[in-house]
């Protein structure tokens, strides 16, 4: 693995909104904190590149422009809603080389019925729910353990 | 954590077989090979105890003892099969004070629907799968991470 | 009724935590309690005898071996949540002479899904369900009278 | 309790059929004989008040009345068919402050697929089903006990 | 058959409203003129008893009262949308020895599906369903026919 | 209406077996015997004309062939098995200019659920079942009426 | 519009408790005082009459009565549970002239899932739903402006 | 309420075609039109906002952006087609204070089944449907009433 | 391309009534139309047999027949009505190698929802519908562009 | 047809990765590869425009745009995953007065079942399927036809 | 059982083409050839008749015909796709004395989910799947068997 | 095969009770009686082994070690309720060289509908049901049958 090589993580709709919504229940964390977090812990074994949108099309093409890169790693996918909702965003999963871990921050079994069935797990590399933020570190691990066999 | 500290890994039906089932196809790598890497990639960590069994009511049984016991740091737990069949498994988890983590070999959701859904994901603390063994390492990671917040 | 009838309590899966998950919250009653007083109420009308197991077959077997004895008035069954997964024991619960009453201490169709459907109730002589406690006092007394008609 | 305490037992839609129908089958035993047993049975422990209708607003409107009265100890209702179709009922269940305890002659269970379901069973205090008249006995006895919790 | 013996003709919830909602779609013709001609075309071989009521229970109670009736033949039924959904009506039908035939004006299979199960089908002799006016008068003739057996 | 005015009576798959199967229980009743009567009954008012076949597409063919035939005032149909099978035979009723009407010797309603659904009621001009022999009857009594509106 | 002209309010089966169940936390205000200040508020522009009812043919009968009548402007229905259940007040909707406003005081798709399905939805002009007391308000308001255009 | 109080009016996918597609049928009206009126109508008391987007991703930032604006009293949505299939704008919902008001120009229960579901309903205020522009002037009065109490 | 070469159009139940069943509505052209400009259209190019039947079973035994025909380039099928209900016909499209195109002549989907499924759409080299006639030509018109490949 | 008149192709989600995905398998002919045959096959009688977009809303605006264009003869529509999830592209097709042609290169009724639902195809003039890139030359010529008669 | 006893083995939909398809994957073994072998194996037990159809009336007819015949043992039916579309199969085999053995080659739970219900499995005398040409030989032998009791 | 090769019958929960139900019913043959009978008619050709438990486990692990079992030419498997719950005794299957046959005593399908889905049936290499003791008989020579193939 040479400099170039990263692991890129993309958040889908609403993840922008991480600690500024209620911070009083859900801590004063936002994405941004656990980026930079996320980088310090692994800056001696990879870099992390990553992207925020709401936007469906915007997390297609990410997945297509990155996942044809051969210096990315793998992707950690926090797709939040659009997990239960694009096919498309499957379909883009599927048609790259680069593997995509699925991620969330709760345990989305332990919600509501809808949030069960996930369009983009079965094309997955790996699927990791539960852990809060931790849930991002574990999928950098994956990724990264997955690189060295 | 004291020297009694320890994580308590849980295979349920037909993981005795790994390694021994068509190893020319699923490689040579028995329950025990794995637990031993894990013990020694963990060892100045944490102790792991390890129990398989292809009963439900062991799994029971094992739960509810190790998970009242304050030494436990939490359980990780590959109930196989049982994973879709057993609400008994799931009522312990949800009694027991240690937190447990679902694991799973392959991705269970690229399977037949039957596997797609869980009794114990909504009781459980979290949920890994798809990541062949490094599942095992990545959930007492998890479990170890939890405990020094 | 001569000295040698009783009436079996059966208790499936979990239930031999009652009194020891969050006392501060369920109370500090355990199963044996709530049978000490089960005996000492009845101790004049009728012997009770009681197994618990978290094993679906050895609650099978416990119907085979009881459900067939002449002096065995009738079951009083919690089977926990094997009352929702377990064809088996309904199979048990049909094929043998005994009454076999279900009680529930929970009221169990207010809590989620999973357990509105149970595989035991069209076999069973009745069902109580909701009462605590209770409810084995209301089934033992439901046997008592059945017998006198 | 003083003397005026109660308890009111509710009969739905086609129960003041009892006795009436094909008595050489289901015996002769009419609504009435067996709200004077149950009076006898508890007279020193309880007063009886008991109506009947086949008029789910009548049913409703009694639950209002009663289960506000200070006096009224608990309802044990047979609500008949509207167990399955009345949602309505349910809600003034939920309404009032007196418990109210679900009761069938027969089991629920093991009849046709329409009576597996109940709208009023998550909204009482408990559900008994399946022995003939003495589901009204067991529902009383229950009511009492509760009272002296 | 002697001069008290009778069919009884029950019109369920809104059937009160034909003739009177857009005439000039539906035609004029009202329930009492059908009856009339009812009555009429069947003078000489039969008594023809009615009642209309928006009211479940007093359609049970009339199926009840009429229902045990040695006189009457049987008893001819448009339950209207109580068809889709009143079990109580159902219980009715079943418990009582008169024969009950199911009518509908219009084809109800052609209309939305919530009109395609019918609750009261099962335990009716017979079911005629799409002749308009005219499903009267052969439920009607069927009744007869059936007595003349 | 002149002389050459005629009702079709179609039987579909195994109704050829009336009053061969078991005629202890069913009677010994043939279907020629019902058609014989049938004209017999109807002899002054129309002539009835009738077909039986096993074959899906002789029914369909059949329909065909005689629902446009303007001598043809309608068709009474008992497709047996079919009714609940065929979306073709639904399709040629749908598409000819002469009344169908559906007819079952049984209560389709009171049987197994396969048989509550019928792909052909929704095309039919009118349904009639329960009444045994006397749906033939009342369906070519309801067709004649028809005509003389 | 003259001095004849009203709008009717009807609300269903256990709206006449409002204000009398659990006050402290439902509040005080009955469903008499929603009315007076809805009479106050309006008392410049229309007549509002009212009438509730826990009886499903009641809640019929007058839709019938004031539906037709050419003085009432239209009708503001809170059906409550018979929202979901009564396909019998759906029928009476459709067939009167008077345009109908469905109301509710909660959001009932924020409830259990039995309250998702409406079958008077379907028929009502409109539909206003989560605004508590203003719902009643809100739908007033719609009947207004509608009239005027 | 200051000077900077408004309310925000967004309408989803295709609702940029209102006035242009069919005007012979569907009346000429546009959606500036509705806004324009809507804005005159409610100029003394408050000041109106809008956007309209055919794209999900733009429908969710506004809501963010808007939702956590104190000025905002609230947001009108007509989430036209993605109120049916986007779970990622009702997360958006249930993350802002501000309250949001579903809104709907037809009666979506009478259309197909598809629109019978909405993924929005249950994280709003309230909902308003099938009053054609009137639900957008209903909808902002709605607001406006809340804030007042 | 030998002079042996050619293209089978196989039709299904029903339709043999093209342009006879209300020419008035869809048009006088009858299948025989339809066919004498399909073959004139491609007479250059290929040679065109053809069969109707309402049959299930000549279909199968034609697509047997004419499906392992070295000759036969192709068959286009409407299989009607039995699209939806014949499994035996999809297996016999499985089992030949000629290629069958599945065509249907109206909008399958936007009909009644049990012509959205289809048994032989899945083992079809692929599916055309909606053209009416066109239907044909295009049906054609791929058996010969895939041959070319 | 004048000068001006064209077709319009517009590719949804992924197909902008035809031939960069896997070219051994999938072979290397790009969406490029394939419009410009389409073009160069069509030269003489039609213009081909096309788009492609990951984006739901950028469809859905292109459809409106051009679909309201009267020199736009139709739609050739390969909305990708869209198909399965978008209601608000296939309101978009219901609004705009060009003909729309769905088209997709494979068989989706061959592939998983969440791809045998379609929002868009009742609401287009036709549906192709399963013919490579000949899905596309069919379409072409299909709308061609149309517009001559 | 004298020398006409025999056992009849009836061929369903596309058995014919065994042998014929792909003999390089399915071996060239015609039906014909297992038939001989049966013949052969059980030559000095029992006579074996055959029949093999594409119509599902044919195989009706022969069940009809041969199922009252009391010199025929018992049918071993392979119905093929009919086994899970054609209730009136379901319907003959149930009205004949003769027991009916159902057979497959293949193990029909194995494959795609619409081979998992079977209309004609429930009334079988039993069951025979997933054994090859064996299947046959296990089902005359269970004849067999059963006819020596 | 040599003196080791056997044949293990496995028989699951309740089959213990098999002549001890009521036996005036049911017949006084105990699984004893027939594997004895079993074994004595296959002595010639092959050895057999049994077990029978009521528990998951025992079934699992049986499978597991014989399975793998050179000199086991096959296992008859009757798994009894399990057959319908246990997704753990199917993955046994699944991993084991030794064919699996599945066999039952009645006829599953003509029984409760929890009976008809079966977990084990999709990995076993046949199944038998229906033919009362002589199931055995037909596995176990299916199971010699195949092995001299």
């Amino acid at each position: 693995m040479g400099d170039k090589a990263y692991i890129l993580v993309l958040n889908g709709p609403n993840l922008n909104l991480l600690g500024k919504r209620q911070p009083e229940i859900y801590g004063s964390r936002t994405l941004d904190d656990i980026l930079a977090d996320l980088r310090s812990h692994f800056a001696a074994r990879i870099r992390i590149a990553d992207f925020q949108s709401n936007s469906e099309d915007r997390l297609i093409t990410w997945i297509q422009d990155y996942g044809f890169d051969e210096h990315c790693l793998g992707i950690v996918l926090n797709a939040g809603a659009y997990t239960h909702t694009s096919l498309a965003i499957a379909d883009a999963i599927a048609a790259v080389p680069a593997p995509v871990v699925e991620v969330h921050l709760s345990n989305i079994f332990a919600r509501e019925s809808v949030r069960h069935t996930s369009y983009i797990a079965p094309v997955c590399a790996g699927s990791i729910s539960g852990f809060g933020e931790d849930s991002y570190f574990l999928a950098v691990e994956a990724l990264l353990r997955k690189k060295h066999r």
